[in-house]
């Protein structure tokens, strides 16, 4: 799986690096960023994947949340992916929560999305390979976070993979996408009508049946714009306290959905994931 | 003198506000930020104020700094102005470092630019002002830094000014862009062929002349792409050492000139100006 190295940078002792290469899953090519802490020099260290939000790259947690600061102080390997594949042969949309820049985490199964859309499936099987192949990465600890669609991503992927993603975050999370407009959208677009097949995809629904040994943490801000109508973090709560789900919820006070709140509260993620890894 | 708020948002326990205003010294609308840390509940805080380089507004250093987080540690204001003078009715320029975007700290003589691009009485006249009158600021106790072109700023604003801003350190600095291609374009579009009028605005030629008490920290990579064309850190060192100005250089292996850089570094610089502010 040959990479091609967009560019590389000094950030906190360690190297911010971006790559791109051509996906045998979603067809097309794509973009991610590795954070390698300066720990890597003495050898492999734990990996935290850092899954974004809707209209996302790489770009936004590398560029504005500071995580760099905490990877290289409790030496973790940072991973951004792409919340999509992209290109001119892939299937879109012009609304910003469908299609390129909102892939949801899910294998979709309609036409024309099929093609190209099976993010989870390039998060958990191909890009990891690639990782393992070409990074000083300890591939058995890692850990999963992410911001709303990504913290939607994130719950849902370590719940269906606990044994890879030992610990698991999330930041102003998509608890339910079957019980909120973003991600009736989504799954009605990505996977057809209402139906079982939304459930795989669903926090809330999969806590029912599936739960980790882990504590998951999740920050939410009190003035986040899309805390009622999008977010709703009490319907995964209820479920999760209900069927032996362990959760530190943590509502934060005057925060919104923007990186500002983010980079308020990563260091306390990094830490969260530092701890139960290393 | 009116402010109009255009947002505001928690960030590191204060908050990031961001507003408008009709400026009499440029003679159009200008936008600010302000980071408020959490001291200022208590009472006045000490002001550091951030210049931005080229093409850049207040966002870049509030979106991708992380130095909200270290004023709040320090109980530092951050005040982040705009680089120029901007509007439909302000002359500019296709290219990115002539016109709105790079206004270098100046005030223009030449046509078409006099009419707006006053960024050095803005900075250092009319926005003192808004900011005493707005916010919980101790204006005795104020700081300038900046990168790039804002470095050039803050350290010939420091140099004029030391009695206001009272510390000073820079990133990447331009220290005399009377010899090097962004400042030579800059300067002689702004104020006419190469003259005495340059002088009052190259680091260099005002360190000859004036020497503050400060020691003026300057942090530069060096893997910056433009460190031996429109950089040279030498030019400004061997002046400032010849003439009695203390400054801490530091060549940090690697870095290049990008906000990477910045966020690896902004702790040390925001904790440089809280130790000899408070």
């Amino acid at each position: 799986m040959a990479l091609t190295e967009v560019s590389s940078r000094a950030s906190f002792g360690g190297r911010l690096s971006v790559h791109d290469h051509e996906s045998a899953v979603t067809n097309c090519t794509m973009r991610f960023a590795v954070y390698t802490p300066p720990q890597a020099k003495q050898g492999p260290v734990p990996v935290l994947w850092f899954l974004s939000g809707l209209t996302c790259t790489w770009a936004n947690v590398m560029e504005k949340s500071g995580i760099q600061k905490y990877a290289a102080e409790h030496g973790l390997m940072i991973i951004a992916a792409d919340t999509s594949p992209r290109g001119d042969d892939v299937a879109n949309d012009d609304a910003y929560d469908l299609g390129q820049g909102a892939g949801f985490y899910l294998t979709a199964t309609q036409a024309p999305w099929a093609t190209h859309f099976k993010m989870d499936q390039y998060i958990t099987d191909e890009l990891p390979g690639i990782i393992a192949a070409n990074f000083p990465a300890d591939m058995s600890k890692q850990g999963i976070t992410g911001h709303s669609m990504g913290g939607h991503g994130a719950i849902t992927l370590h719940l269906k993979n606990p044994s890879t993603y030992k610990t698991c975050s999330a930041f102003s999370p998509i608890v339910s996408p079957a019980s909120v407009p973003w991600g009736q959208k989504a799954l009605t677009t990505y996977l057809g009508p209402a139906s079982v097949a939304w459930e795989a995809y669903d926090a809330t629904e999969l806590v029912k049946e599936m739960q980790s040994d882990a504590d998951i943490l999740i920050d939410q801000g009190n003035a986040d714009q899309f805390l009622a109508e999008q977010l709703d973090p009490a319907l995964f709560l209820e479920e999760a306290r209900h069927h032996g789900q362990r959760v530190t919820h943590r509502m934060q006070p005057g925060y919104d959905h923007s990186y500002y709140f983010i980079a308020s509260f990563i260091s306390d993620h990094v830490e969260w994931h530092a701890k139960r890894l290393t």
